[in-house]
């Protein structure tokens, strides 16, 4: 299986990329690094990536993580939510929408989304918005996909690696490993589901 | 009670205001007429509309109701979700930022979602990750609101009177009244609840 891994050398990139190599040919992106070079905010910078890469994928997966706001909602204003939606939603719709042409019958795409809409925390109405737009598009799109092509995501809950810097906005979270992550990305691209949200806790 | 209801001489800002009339005080308003003006996708017209009102307000209800994107998603481009948002999400959001200071302690927002995230139609993508925006909204935003405000979302079920508007997109699907769906904005205004989503079918 050929795979294209974006934003694979993040937190839970590099656990992806880990769980994946034994079995499965995986071509790198990200911004600074990597096979190729992508930067998620920018529409064109995607579509040339998908132009520069020579033959057709198995699965897509999108693992790059960028900041989403996060401030009290009375200093939240729409530009927050805008800026936000630019950094983890458009990005990783486009993905999608011009990775059709690049992949093979029954390929799957597997984006990432996050707890934030489920477990509320302090500052987090960015993130509870930009998580469910990406669950909405997710269980939708995955309907209108031609070629058996698969659409899924995965809601990592607050990682391990990442307690530290989310103690103060994860109180009593229970953390889950890099490994346990990384796992469910395997499970939707060697799997046979569609329209999934995965929730490894 | 004094409640401002945007939109309210659509669809389902008829069946509203219709439901309230009896027993609240009612400021009506929409893109071109009612007691004052608002265009929902410009945040400089919310604000203007905001300080045009004099006195404090009970309730803020949004049942207006813009063109969002009806493509099947291999038409669909990052800019379709975009307008989508900017047609029935951003807008909401403004009048709830905007709002918070207009409001009497104990007040509530009451904002329109649908069942498209839930009950998925063909070339539905755009509605479907709208409305999850919304409610990832109200669900999140609810917890920190100042003032013992609330907030809270309806999602209308297809109204009997858009069964033949809709017929192409929602087949078998269950009308509801307008009555119904009024009385849950009444529902909203009038109880404790917060962060609910209110349902009529």
């Amino acid at each position: 299986m050929r795979v294209l891994i974006v934003g694979a050398f993040g937190t839970i990139g590099k656990y992806v990329t880990q769980e994946l190599q034994p079995d499965t040919e995986i071509i790198t992106a990200s911004f600074s690094q990597g096979d190729v070079r992508v930067d998620l905010s920018s529409i064109d910078s995607i579509n040339t990536m998908y132009e520069s890469l020579t033959g057709d994928l198995d699965a897509v997966i999108c693992v790059a993580s960028r900041g989403v706001v996060l401030k009290h909602l009375t200093e939240m204003e729409v530009t927050d939510y805008q800026d936000s939606l630019r950094q983890k939603f458009f990005g990783q719709i486009q993905l999608v929408l011009a990775g059709i042409k690049k992949m093979k019958t029954g390929g799957s795409f597997t984006l990432t989304t996050g707890i934030m809409n489920q477990d509320f925390i302090k500052h987090g109405s960015a993130p509870s918005v930009v998580n469910s737009a990406v669950e909405g598009f997710v269980r939708s799109a995955c309907l209108e996909l031609p070629n058996q092509l698969r659409l899924n995501a995965v809601s990592p809950a607050l990682l391990e690696d990442s307690v530290e810097a989310y103690a103060d906005y994860c109180p009593g979270y229970e953390p889950v490993s890099g490994k346990k992550v990384a796992r469910a990305y395997r499970r939707s691209i060697y799997g046979i589901q569609t329209g999934q949200i995965f929730r490894p806790e």
